[in-house]
């Protein structure tokens, strides 16, 4: 048995909002801690961390400890630090992401690496690391820093793993599903979780919103790699189909090859190859994807992935928090439409 | 008043053969732990770690922590796991160090970044940083936790302090020291200052021991910026000159530069900027810098700071992990010999 994702809210469509409001006022402390923390005497630290920390992104990861913080009442301020913690975790692997890739574009605007160069990318996404452990070691809590210490062993993990997979069009679902749980969902889970841990609202709380942690930041994956093959530039903060020209074996992908006719699975494995990524070769691949159902079903599992999410909260009490945690699971399978 | 360096085995050069048989069962542990945690699933993981980890080098920072649990009759094994966090933390700058450098050799081996690529060793190094603190999570201490954690950050900070400095003739003694002192003599310092914290020994113990790494890691660090323009490429491990042609701002071209004719001046400008770098300018700097004394002084400045270190070592009782201590110095200074 899962829940329906039968929204609330049904004369508008499901957004952020309301997770925005109700961690807003606590989300301030998190702001001033991160600005403050990413400070350094060496200028080039926070003129690099605040080019893409000032630059806008969701704050997703630091906002689900927060609301989750809500959902248990918390009274305290503990977790604004952990919060901290958190998105400088997930700065630091966007900087490292970015040389990685090679990328252009971060949201919306120009990829640090490209304006401050591949070391100081690097050498900074260190820094934020390191300064989030301290962070956590400040708090002191033990059971927290096992949490962030082994999420940030799992995301390397993923990402190595997922360079792995790069232009190997024989990757499969599996593999593709172990990346994405590593590299995304390990985080969301993460910080989902260490609010009951400093709530101390017991095993069981922690059990259940890092399963919601896990599963959203699972639906939040597959619709981001659909949306890759369906929006534009403005819209995603980055460039259509930097997934393709990059070789990534993301679900829509994967899913196009494994259905594809013998002349589509040969124009995969050129793309995926790198041999065909014009603009055209994309918008071959975008309808191949259409046409096998692949975008449509690789959105199907994400609201899979979501109704587990919505399940995992069944047990708390309602209330504005849990009723901002739903729409968020809402919003994050609702984005590519 | 500081201590003399005389050493007591005035039949032999220095050398660290005392503290690797002080250390030699221990760290059997200590490298048993870094074989175990450095798997994964994902097979690149320990393929391109192993490729670092197995390819020698000396053990340093881990046989420091090891010598400094000795020296305090510290009878546990909790510093074994801690080591080989202090290792890891090593193994993971390594890699970076190696991507921003755009190194071609390591430890007299093709370097991992040039065998695997630069997204790989960036990754490698993070899972490797992950590890390391889920390793000193386990131990369980919030000190060490605090120790390492704040020294990570610092070697970051260094570390992009130095690329600030890349190619800027302008830079003085001053940044240079500040720049040493945070890539290499902080984790010199954590990693002795962490075994008083195991074996309980007291702050005084504490910073006796970090005076003594911090001393011997910037020490260590002068010789090795001396080495680069004096030795060759099978003493080093590394290409004789690299810091040259990377127009790194070490002591000796600080030195070089500060005293040159303006004719001499000149040449420098053009060399550290990257536009005089092949093999007969190096030759020319290298007499520049003789000329000047600029590599003589770099050493004397090391010699200083190895005598603050055996100052460090002053309080505690003779025997023989003080002696390893204490040759470990004067080793560090004789290798330029």
């Amino acid at each position: 048995m899962t829940a329906t994702i039968t929204p609330l809210h049904s004369n508008r469509p499901p957004s952020l909002d309301p997770m925005l409001q109700l961690t807003a006022a606590a989300m301030n402390g998190v702001n001033a801690i991160i600005l403050d923390r990413m400070q350094s005497e060496v200028a080039l630290i926070p003129e690099l961390a605040g080019h893409l920390i000032a630059g806008g992104g969701k704050r997703m990861r630091p906002m689900l400890t927060l609301a989750c913080a809500a959902l248990l009442d918390y009274p305290g301020t503990r977790h604004h630090k952990l919060a901290a913690a958190v998105e400088f975790i997930h700065t630091a692997t966007l900087l490292h992401d970015d040389v990685v890739d090679g990328s252009s574009m971060r949201r919306g605007k120009r990829a640090a690496n490209l304006i401050w160069g591949n070391p100081a990318s690097v050498l900074v996404g260190d820094f934020l690391f390191s300064r989030s452990f301290e962070l956590m070691v400040e708090d002191g809590s033990l059971k927290v820093l096992k949490i962030l210490s082994h999420a940030s062993a799992v995301i390397a993990e993923g990402e190595v793993e997922q360079l792995t997979a790069q232009r190997q069009v024989g990757t499969d679902e599996d593999k593709y599903l172990r990346i994405i749980q590593a590299k995304t969902a390990a985080l969301f889970a993460a910080a989902c979780r260490i609010a009951p841990v400093v709530a101390e609202a017991g095993e069981e709380a922690e059990l259940a919103l890092e399963s919601y942690g896990k599963n959203l930041g699972i639906a939040f994956q597959l619709v981001d790699d659909a949306i890759d093959y369906t929006s534009d530039a403005e819209t995603m903060g980055k460039g259509l189909g930097d997934d393709f020209r990059d070789g990534k074996m993301t679900l829509p992908v994967i899913l196009a090859y494994a259905r594809g006719s013998s002349e589509d699975r040969s124009f995969w494995r050129s793309a995926i190859g790198g041999d065909r990524v014009a603009d055209e070769d994309l918008a071959h691949a975008i309808v191949l994807m259409r046409d096998t159902g692949a975008l449509a079903d690789t959105l199907e599992r994400a609201r899979q992935y979501a109704r587990r999410a919505l399940d995992a909260l069944a047990p708390f009490p309602a209330g504005k928090a849990k009723a901002a945690l739903t729409e968020a699971v809402e919003f994050a399978v609702a984005r590519a439409y």
